[in-house]
This record gives structure tokens, sequence and C-alpha cells, in this order.
């Protein structure tokens, strides 16, 4: 008795209509990110399990699929894409033309436990800008990154974009109530607020011994956040403490995102802190906003990374779109265009006997793309289905051709044949013509760039 | 000091102009496979090892990069993609339209030995013609794989396609000197005489234990076979002894091939066996014409294997072509092309003090599909680039929009700002224009569409 296998836990299997999506979302990330001047990369997809400590740590090691190859080295998956693309620009550094602007599009994979919006294989797009300390290149990645959104039909009412900086949080609070040794402790505490109740706030600050004063500050603050997803956080209550030259960079970063088209989608929000360490400056998260599903997208800047990873020192900015979240959530909106398959130009029905003329006319539709000859001929190689069950039923198989969602039918039958002829179908407009075999590749390509 | 990474062993990293090469076959390959009537599916990119024992026994858990999840399940690293199809098309085959055209670009991984033609990680194409038992489907796979390699500028003097048939080949060994339990044996040796001298052929015999009636075919074969990438092997002198209906079926699918457009490329070839146990019918293989690399792609049909996954008996016939191998060729004939980069169709040179302006015109030209109040606008939202050097010289900006390879460049100067206006430079014919900043996104869209 044969076994039956499944695809592997938090994996997907890409059937014909589940591919035709993930292609049409990798399309427009590539498609928005080259029209923003960023040029497409890619990296092997597993690296030397070392490589992913230099960011994250010993801890990463658990949340990695690892091996070993035949020299005994120790491989892992890649989680992401940031140490693959640290390498690169570190590795060639100085034969790089500057800014660096590169996108990617790898499969990610994570052994971790699947949930809704979170697999162990993903697709994530990233974007990242290196190169360029001036927040033109952070509104760069921005506007890339809310295009995409754009072009896939998402709008204000699915979509909220927070931004934050840490540069400026960072002066604010330590110009209020955080000591400067004490910033990253700070940072740690506010990445948790939203998403602690009182209690497991309680035992934070007191793992992070935190000052009866901070402790206050910290309450106002989460009292501010409520819960993940709600309204952005603004400077609020906050503002009267703060020093001046924060609140204006704030407010000049406005003006300028409204420059760049980003005003409807983006708002500063204080509780866009984002977890990771790394970030040194402007940060960016992009939510549902009916704040059902997890976040879609984030990023922010990495001043230091690509010198951790043996390169120069190198200001960079850059996000990451993983493809999961963002289906759920085209789906959840009905955003998604509902023929995404690509269909037939052309279905070539045979009632002869012989399959020679059909597989010479058929071969000639799809290569006519060369044929310099006819000046009319605009439109490449033309995608061309025929029948494979073995019926001469021209009724059947006209059927078949309708369902393949060609827009003309080919009838090759013994009468007009045996004239040099054959029958053109209109299958749009139902209307039908004779035409004579040697004519009959302009014809088509002239009712389908009509 | 930081320690310094590089790429693993036997794998690539893509910096733009190595991914532009990867995207230019990838998109031939797609295309092609889109106009002939194939969907693209995908699957994960590990399966649970057991699934690669099936069709390749426990010899292949040696070139496998496996690894275990959470659960202790072993998995591994695809080293092909035909047990995934199997998988899927064994999993929904009742719901599945028939008959099933797929196609896949997957990534694939060995573990073994880098050599010239052969990495550890790989794209593989893949088409599967599933369902259909006539050699019309041998005759479609083909007919694909074809044009994809004239798609990418090969011609007869860079690639030959040998084809051969193992039911009609099994048919003229038994009718000659094979007796019928020896089958097997002889195409393992008929596989294997072409790569090895004579002290290993004998060795080879012995080990099968041939008689020397088979010992004396077999070296005559090993005579007409020569070595590797030599001419195609004809019937030539077998043919007086080989059944009447095989040399009939033979000379039937060649005249065929021709009606398909596939005769100037395609030969029967008796050296071609292909190695795999699993092969039941025609199967077929490119090769370099001058015989200085390996076989560029090769498949056939294989029409139990889909049972052997645990699906319904469905005939099938198929094939891959990997990347590594095509791109060598590619390179080595100067067959491809100069420019595969995507290039700027404007560059913005900003040489006012604020960015404001031009932040919005960038703005208006990347998105300037959405504007469908002008119906002269029939390009989808352009690229548009600029520069971020800090200058405000306008000779400077003008070299490097050159450089981008822009058609236009658009010029923001105070004097003319003032007015309203913009200076438009066609980069092409060095032309210059005033035009006012609102009517320039139809400007741009009317020059480019020239």
């Amino acid at each position: 008795m044969a076994i039956t296998f499944q695809a592997p836990k938090g994996t997907r299997d890409f059937y014909p209509s589940d591919m035709a999506v993930r292609r049409y979302i990798e399309d427009i990330w590539r498609k928005v990110s080259i029209r923003h001047g960023f040029q497409e990369v890619d990296g092997p997809t597993f690296e030397l399990l070392d490589l992913y400590k230099i960011k994250s740590g010993d801890e990463i090691v658990s949340q990695l699929f690892s091996f070993t190859d035949r020299g005994e080295r120790k491989l892992a998956l890649r989680p992401e894409f940031t140490p693959t693309l640290a390498r690169m620009v570190a590795e060639k550094a100085a034969g790089l033309p500057r800014p660096i602007k590169w996108f990617s599009i790898p499969r990610c994979y994570r052994a971790e436990q699947p949930q809704k919006g979170r697999l162990r294989e993903f697709i994530q797009w990233n974007v990242d800008f290196i190169g360029e300390a001036s927040d033109r290149a952070d509104r760069q990645c921005l506007a890339v990154c809310v295009d995409a959104l754009l072009e896939c039909g998402l709008t204000a009412s699915d979509i909220r974009i927070g931004w934050n900086h840490r540069e400026l949080l960072t002066k604010a609070l330590t110009s209020t109530f955080v000591a400067p040794d004490r910033v990253s402790n700070a940072y740690y505490v506010l990445d948790r607020l939203q998403k602690y109740d009182l209690a497991a706030r309680n035992a934070l600050y007191q793992e992070q011994q935190c000052t009866p004063q901070e402790r206050e500050h910290f309450e106002s603050f989460a009292r501010a956040f409520g819960v993940p997803g709600g309204n952005p956080v603004g400077i609020g209550d906050f503002a009267g403490n703060w020093p001046a030259d924060v609140l204006k960079s704030i407010q000049v970063f406005e003006l300028r995102l409204a420059d760049t088209g980003l005003a409807e989608l983006c708002r500063f929000d204080l509780s866009v802190v984002r977890g990771l360490a790394y970030y040194t400056g402007f940060v960016f998260e992009v939510m549902d906003a009916q704040g059902q599903n997890r976040a879609i997208a984030g990023g922010g800047r990495y001043d230091q990374l690509i010198e951790m990873f043996g390169g120069p020192a190198m200001p960079a900015v850059g996000f990451g779109m993983g493809d999961v979240v963002l289906e759920i959530l085209l789906r959840e909106r009905h955003k998604l265009p509902e023929k995404l398959m690509p269909v037939a130009d052309v279905f070539v029905i045979n009632a002869l006997e012989d399959s020679a003329v059909a597989d010479q006319l058929i071969t000639q539709l799809r290569r006519s793309q060369w044929n310099a000859a006819h000046s009319v001929i605009i439109r490449p190689g033309l995608n061309v289905q025929t029948s494979y069950r073995g019926t001469r039923n021209i009724g059947k198989l006209l059927q078949e051709a309708s369902g393949s969602g060609a827009r003309i039918a080919l009838i090759l039958a013994p009468e007009e044949a045996g004239r040099g002829m054959l029958k053109l179908k209109n299958l749009a407009d139902r209307s039908e013509m004779e035409i004579a075999l040697s004519a009959v590749i302009n014809r088509v390509h002239e009712i389908l760039t009509k």
C-alpha cells in the first residue's frame, strides 16, 4: 500500500490558484521597488549559523532550522535577509556604487510553532537603502512600502502606519525621566507596555529595576498606548515636557511626509518602538487599521549594522514585509483581483483526422513574435491552448475553448481545410468568419490588440 | 575585530547584475511555459526526508541536506521538484482539472562537491504534463523546452537535442539480443557505455553478469556511441535487425516533430538513455552542440510515478532544466543581452534649496498610472530616480542622470521654478524645453511612449 505524504507542518503547497496570488503580490513588490530605483539582489537560502548570531545573539539558534554540510560546517536556513544583505555589502563595499538601493524577495524560515499569520516558511520583501544618512532615505523607504500597499488596493480604512524616531525619543526620555545609562532598559520596557497587563508590567518594572519615577512615567505611557492596533499615540500629554527641538523635528518630518504623498496613511506614533535593539533612528510599522492582524511590515534605520558584519561604517535604513499577513489581509478585505490566473489568447480546435495542420498552426502562433515580416505583430508569442480530449465534436470543443478564457477559437474542420481556410470564432462577441490559413496569424493579432 | 563571512560553499550571492541574469532566464522560462498553457506551481523548500526515498531509494540520503524540526521529524531540502509534484498531484488528484499542465521554478539543493555547472544550490525549471498518455504530450513538453532555448537566442550550432524511447528500445533489445528478464541490466549498461573506457566497460559487464553475446552487442553500441556530446547516434547499423514497427514508430514521431517546428534541433539518438529507472517511454536530453558542458536539460515519460506516491495511475511526462549550465552556455556563446538591469525613465534634478517640489514631482511621476483623468497616460508608474549627492551643481547632476539610463532629465532650478516652470532635457537627443510644472506628467509620458 502506498503511503500518502503531506507538506511539512508550517509550510504551504502552491497549487496554480495559490501561486497566482503569490505571483500577484511578488510582482507588485518587484514593480514598485524598481520604479523607486531599487535593484534586486538575493543570497543563498542558507548561511553559516554563526552569521545569524552577530545581530541576534545566541538566542536565535533555537528558532533556526540548522544542519551541517559534508565539511561539518554548521549552516542554517535564513530566518530573515538582513544578515545576508549586511554580509554582501560588507564583502564588496568598496566596489559598490553609492547609495546602495537594494530590494529582495527571499523565502525565509523559522523553526517556530505555526500560528495565524506566522508560518515556518514564508516570503519576505526586503527594501534597504544603504549609504545615505539623511531622512530623505527614511522617507524613500517608507514611500516604497506605501506605494506597494496602495497598489494592492489597500486604503486608510485598511491600514495605518505609525512612525517614531529612536534618536528623538531618546532625547525626550533623557530630558524628562530616564537617566542616560537607563535608556536601553527604557526601550525594553516601552516595547512591552502595550502587550502586558498590569501584573506583567509590575513584574517587568521589577526585573528592569525601575525607579518609582520611571514606573510612574511608564504607567502614563501604558495608559496612552492602550491595546496593540489601537489609535496612533501622538505626543499629546507628553509634549509639554519634551524639548522644543524634538517637537520641531517631528513636525518637519510630518511636513516632508506630506510632500512625498504619505501623510494620509502615516502618523507619528509613540507606541511604535520596534523591539529590535539595532535600530538607531527612524522606525515604522504598518498595522491593520482594524486591529485584527499582526503587523504587516516594519523597519527603520540601522546605522551600525554593516560595521558589525565587518564592513565600513555605513548608514542604512530598510524594512521587511511578509507575504503571509498581507495575503490574509487582502483576502479579508476582498482586495485580491478575481482573475489572477493567466488565460489563453487563442484556443485551437482540431476536427481534422490528422494533427499536422493543428500542430503547425499552434507552433506558429506561439512563436509569432519572431515573425518580423508582418509589421502589425506587436504582441509577443501568444498563449495558445488546445484540447487533449480526443474528440472531434466541435460543440464540445467550443465549450472547452470558452472555459480556457481564450478570446479567439480557431476551428480546423475538413470542409474548410480542403479549401485552405479555417473558421475564426470571436468568443467575446460570438461572431464568426472564414479566413485563409495563410492570413490567420495577422488576423488573430489584429483582433487581440484591439 | 569584526569577522568577515562569505557565502557557504557551492552557493551564490546574487548582486544586482547577477540577479538581472537570473531574472532574465526565469522570465523566459515563465513566459514560454505560460504561452504553452502551463500553470505555475510550487511547494515547500523542504519535505519529509522519507518522501525523497520513494523515487530514489535510500542512497539519495547522503546527497541531501537534512535536519529535524522541533517535533523530531526528519526533513530534507529538496534536491529536485518531482517528488513534491507527485505528492501534490496524488493529494488532490480527484479535484484537479485534466490534463494537468504544470511548471515550477524552484530552488533545489544537493549536498555534493561543487564543480563547474553543478552547485549545492541551483534553480531548476520543471515542466510536467500529467494525465495524457499520447505522444502529443511528449511533443508538447519538448516544444516548451525548445521554445525557451530559442527565446534565449540559442541555435542549432549551440545545442543539440537527442530523443529516444524506452518502450521502443526495449522492443528492439528483446527482439535482438536481450532476454526479457535482462532488460533493466541492459539499461544499466547502456547508460554507462559512453562514459566508461574499455577496462571500465569490462568490469561493468562482469558486474552485470553479461553473456558473451550481450558483451558483443554492447561493444558495438559503445563504438557507435563514441564520447558524450559527440554526434547523434542514429539507428544505422542496428536497423537491419530491428522490428519494422519500431522503425516505423520512430519515423512517424520524427515527422510529427517537424510539424511542431522541432525538427531542426531534435534527432533520434540511441545514446540518450537517461539513467533514472523511472522513465517508461519517451526520453530526451539537451546537449551542448560543442560538447563542452554538461547536459542542459533532460526528461521523459514517467507513467508509474504518481501511483508510487499514493495517487491514482496517471500517465505523465516532463523535464527539468537547471540555471547553472544554461547561464554558463549563454555567457560562453555571448547570448546574454548586454543591458539586463532595469533603467530609469526619468531622473529628477533638484537645484532648489528645498526638497518639497522635487518630492511632490517624483511621487506624482511614480504613481502616474493612477491619474485616470489624462487619457494619454498608457504606461504604468514610471521608474524615477534622483540624486542623493547633496550638490545643486546641475552639470554634475546631469552626468549622474545620464549614468542612470534615463531618457529624460527634469531640472528644477530657482529661476524657472519661480515662474511655475521647469526644464525638460531629452537625454537621448540632447534637446531641451521649458515646460509648466502642471503639464510635466503628460509631456513625459508622451515622450516615453514615442
